[in-house]
């Protein structure tokens, strides 16, 4: 027995999310059939991010055990050739039977795309949230300075969570101009349900100057999700990386 | 009686292309339901360019003549509230009912986009034609600069053009690194049939050293398609603008 941890990259466009669902495709349900089918086991992965529909990945992580002879850098090889179009191993090793990909120190980093153009761009649609209100960049980095640190994310988390504590750390959260996009990039030790969409929401409305960027601060010490705190809709997202042993 | 001028920009991944053909979604369908629904009258816009299908565009150019009291350039807004998303308007204007969007001088911009790394990346794939090889971007600028000017591009162009002349000329091509993507960005008087997939698909073959820089003048002055005139992908393939008067 081993245990193979895989890197995967996928366009969530298509999905139901990572989890699996009855009457639903899933990326963890596409990854459990072709390693099924290929190891003849009855292979359940355990993923290291539940992303909702519609979010996308670079570096999810996810692990197997197995009684494979399949060494486990060569799963990515074998896999690959099983995956669609949308889904992309890109890295796969074996680590020791004990490692989790959920259970110990890790930093994950997600970036929000936020298209603000007049007009939205037909090609960039799943990937982006197309804003044409002007953002003013300045305000959304002020906004975003407040959530940087150790803090309770109660007020940006969906009722709908069953995490033990909402606090979490947030190590670096920059807010990014690359052509016509602005791009929010978070980095942290972990991320509420609909954490991401939500502080992504709210930075869109400081930007467009709907709240001043002191609102974020209101919405962190209330502590408590309300109608103010809105989620940005998913196909901006995408979880970039998780970092282990950090 | 008026003539209105309409620019359009999709993503061409879901349609037949642009032209009309029956049993098939293309671009120029579309368009021509939504506007005889929109006006009453039964209208069949004529387009600037017939892309092929999983091309897609940022600036194509099509008109229609109408009896509409919608004002030329209100068409943008009206127009755009019955396109699905993958089809924006993004500019109309009324015209001089003797402007045809073909008979006259252009010079129309194609982008083809390469996405040269080691694995695919499964949020480009629709809009990038992925090379693994290695691809030496100054050789690849070495056999561009042959096909800058006028020449005859018959061994650049489908067997299947019914152009009346095979003789271009292109003002500009440059080999654009952006990241991990490489941009060949042409513009001309006109292309024939194919020919920017084509010219892509011969600058990739130079890019990997499996033809030397020289071959291309050789397939230019060999004046015939041969199968070594190879075909890129469509779905790198981006008409970027048209512009008129030049």
């Amino acid at each position: 027995m081993k245990r193979v941890k895989l890197t995967v990259a996928y366009d969530g466009t298509r999905y139901s999310g990572w989890q699996v669902q009855q009457n639903a495709v899933t990326i963890e349900g596409v990854l459990n059939k072709a390693l099924s089918k290929l190891t003849g086991e009855e292979i359940a992965v355990i993923g290291a991010s539940r992303t909702d529909a519609g979010v996308h990945a670079m570096g999810n992580v996810a692990v197997f055990d197995t009684e494979s002879t399949i060494p486990g850098e060569r799963f990515l090889y074998v896999l690959n050739q099983k995956m669609p179009e949308d889904i992309v191993i890109v890295a796969s090793e074996e680590v020791p039977l004990t490692w989790h990909p959920r259970h110990q120190d890790t930093l994950k980093t997600y970036e929000y795309r936020i298209l603000n153009a007049k007009l939205p761009d037909p090609t960039r649609r799943l990937y982006t949230n197309f804003v044409s209100f002007d953002l003013d960049i300045d305000l959304m980095r002020k906004g975003a300075a407040y959530l940087v640190g150790e803090h309770d994310f109660a007020g940006f988390c969906s009722v709908k969570t069953n995490a033990k504590t909402t606090v979490r750390t947030i190590t670096d959260l920059q807010v990014l101009q690359k052509g016509d996009e602005i791009i929010i990039r978070v980095t942290g030790n972990g991320f509420l349900y609909n954490m991401v969409r939500i502080i992504a929401g709210v930075l869109i409305r400081v930007g467009r100057r709907y709240y001043p960027p002191e609102k974020v601060l209101a919405l962190l010490e209330g502590r408590e999700r309300t109608g103010e705190a809105v989620t940005a809709p998913p196909q901006g997202l995408c979880l970039m990386e998780i970092q282990y042993g950090k």
